[in-house]
């Protein structure tokens, strides 16, 4: 059964839902998943490698890459672009490895285009209580402001729809155990082994 | 989101696969399963109680239960009668409750007909190397027996179409934290929390 490819684990959620966080543990305790790397224009950091950190680009690079379709999606943020490379991802996923997305609601529309059969997992507050106080508690802000603020909200939450799981982030522990047993138990639905058994099934057994 | 149902989970898989043992420690581990208790009309043995290891019934009291269709399906071994009673599963899902189920490939067909939304594991032997060694090497039989059984066991696995999941019984460790995984996993699904989430969205946040 060990010709089986990887699967793309693609983890999004509203902003400030603790995404990063918990992606950063889950690669603490999990060695099995390869992260996907992004593409950068912006300078490295210290202690930064390429292709390990990121893979760096010049802007013409960079703007090359889109034009070639390279990138899965891309966005810009402060001046430089980020995105991911298609390649890279399609080349670890053959390889028979999982590779795990973190990004925005917006870039993982763009990647459910792409790569259809991706596992996507939405991240999502405690309750809708504490998203509720979390927005009106931000601070002095106007009732129009804190009201634009649910609005948004429910924009996100509506955006789950085109999600496969749901994952609440409660307790950074309990939500890094979810996602390992999402990726656990999408190694085991049928229609990921059932081909492979049943030509082993052809060739093998009778 | 405690007005959630629970899930019924279903394991079967060929005999001797191991089915009874994966599901014991699974139960030893795991006390948020309710096990879905059988009725039978053989005699208690010394030690089981009523309504804990079985709901103990007489034949008749058995066959009226066929007749109101009382039972998601049933099945006679040596002179007696085991089934599944349908009020027990229902009262314990709507209790918020998951229900575990460990039966047959036949019947787990059956209770499909009823809960089409239980989630469905099929558990397989390590390899089909071993499956075909396993069946060869069991003494000296006739190679039409042998033949026959081969045919069995094709059959068997033809039927894992009908299941969700199947899981390997490699290990038995592995086999139960792979179904745990499944039953986390499950939870997480959006179709599942996704109507739960929208009309609290709906009542509470706007």
């Amino acid at each position: 059964m060990k010709d089986e490819q990887g699967i793309l684990f693609i983890l999004s959620g509203p902003s400030g839902v603790g995404k990063g966080t918990v992606r950063k543990q889950l690669f603490e305790e999990d060695s099995e998943l390869q992260y996907s790397i992004s593409v950068t224009t912006r300078n490295p950091r210290e202690g930064e490698q390429d292709g390990v950190d990121y893979f760096f680009k010049s802007r013409d690079q960079f703007e090359d890459m889109i034009e070639q379709n390279e990138l899965i999606e891309y966005a810009e943020y402060v001046g430089n672009y980020y995105g991911t490379p298609k390649k890279y991802v399609e080349d670890t996923l053959k390889a028979g490895k999982d590779v795990f997305l973190e990004i925005e609601v917006q870039g993982a529309l763009k990647v459910r285009d792409t790569f259809p059969h991706g596992v996507f997992i939405f991240l999502f507050p405690p309750s809708l209580d504490e998203l509720k106080n979390r927005i009106i508690n931000r601070g002095t802000e106007s009732e129009e402001l804190i009201r634009n603020r649910l609005l948004e909200a429910k924009k996100e939450i509506e955006m789950m729809d085109a999600y496969d799981y749901v994952v609440v982030n409660d307790e950074i522990d309990n939500a890094v155990r979810r996602i390992q047993s999402i990726v656990v138990s999408e190694h085991c639905k049928r229609e990921r082994v059932y081909q492979q058994y049943k030509k082993a099934l052809g060739s093998e057994l009778l």
